[in-house]
């Protein structure tokens, strides 16, 4: 019976619930900076690296690490966000838009699907926010990241205007 | 004749005509997002790789590619914004100022020239909008890039209020 | 008797002076860009590399540079983008808050620790204005940076309306 639920009017918490997703932690930031940074109606989120139950996804794109295990990384990151997001404004549903997610993956030389990758977290946002949840997007490969992470995504989103 | 031209007070549209520059087919994404957002009166563009006549671009600054043609290569990526924004915004008169750019260049390690190729993107800009056209900007060199390309560039642009 | 000094009170031009920090001249661009680009309440700053007196700190981390020398160089970068914060606003205490870094260090591939050395950057930006100077952060290890840099710092800054 699934079939007839509205998801493109339902609301973010409802849509995490309904795709019984589960929000990880917030992790503490591992430096002298936020995970959130509020400037007008923008929030700016801290590159999150691909974290499960407190461990790090390390690997490398194209080494050690598939396109599907490189997607799944990049879906955590954007748990993470989500995470940090709920906590900074107390519901999802006070996000207005997705605006801009920046994909940094962990690749050899030459790897050219950093995009199949970042899909992890570009499908997880349009699951959760429907069209709101598209953004744009760069897709990029990088030499290294912290704690040797897979994956590193960076968001910026439209938040309703705080009075 | 043309050195009586006021390219400074002639509008974005005017100067592609008088420059001879056709602009793009505006390529679909390669993913779950867009290629533009808007969120108040800045758009973000996506990532764009330099593709030309629906062909990547491909190579790497410091091996098989020169500085030249990388420059060619980050100006094409600019073109691809263009013909984002005229699609977005109905005409290219409808941009305030470029704000900033980011451009990934795919690069041997220690490659020390990516300015000289993002020159490339930057280049296009001021000669389009003049002083509005100039930006704050990072260029990187990268292990990877989608699809191989040999250049990508991300830009935020200011653009009038829609009300 | 310093040990009474409210730090988090005093003004950012203060802390400058308190601290011993002299500012080095702000570089010009090396290309068609600026060093610093206003949009409403949000002042985006070029990519500053590593440079101090004029030379830049070259070197890749995890190779010929170690730890504390990454630190050092992502805290030069961000005394060159105070530098030009001060030029373009007349004075610091116009800064209402750092919103976000980028901070690439040139890598070897899999090096752990960018933030280790984005921590330069972040530390000094706290110890120059308080809680406002905390900020979202990306950490990112790259293959190449302009001039063989070791670190380039970009950063998104939140100033008071110009009207």
């Amino acid at each position: 019976m699934q079939l007839n639920i509205d998801y493109e009017h339902m609301s973010a918490e409802k849509r995490l619930l309904e795709l019984g997703i589960k929000l990880p932690e917030p992790p503490a930031p591992g430096g002298n900076y936020q995970s959130a940074k509020i400037a007008g109606n923008l929030l700016f989120l801290a590159g999150a690296i691909s974290m499960e139950s407190g461990a790090v996804i390390t690997g490398t794109a194209g080494a050690d690490r598939s396109i599907p295990e490189g997607y799944a990384a990049a879906r955590v990151c954007t748990l993470t966000h989500l995470a940090v997001l709920k906590r900074t404004l107390g519901s999802l549903d006070k996000v207005q838009q997705i605006v801009s997610v920046n994909g940094y993956v962990n690749a050899v030389p030459g790897f050219p699907d950093p995009p199949a990758i970042i899909n992890g977290a570009s499908d997880l946002l349009v699951a959760i926010f429907g069209d709101a949840g598209r953004h744009a997007r760069a897709a990029i490969g990088v030499s290294s990241l912290p704690r040797n992470a897979l994956v590193e995504v960076q968001m910026i989103v439209e938040i309703e205007i705080r009075d």
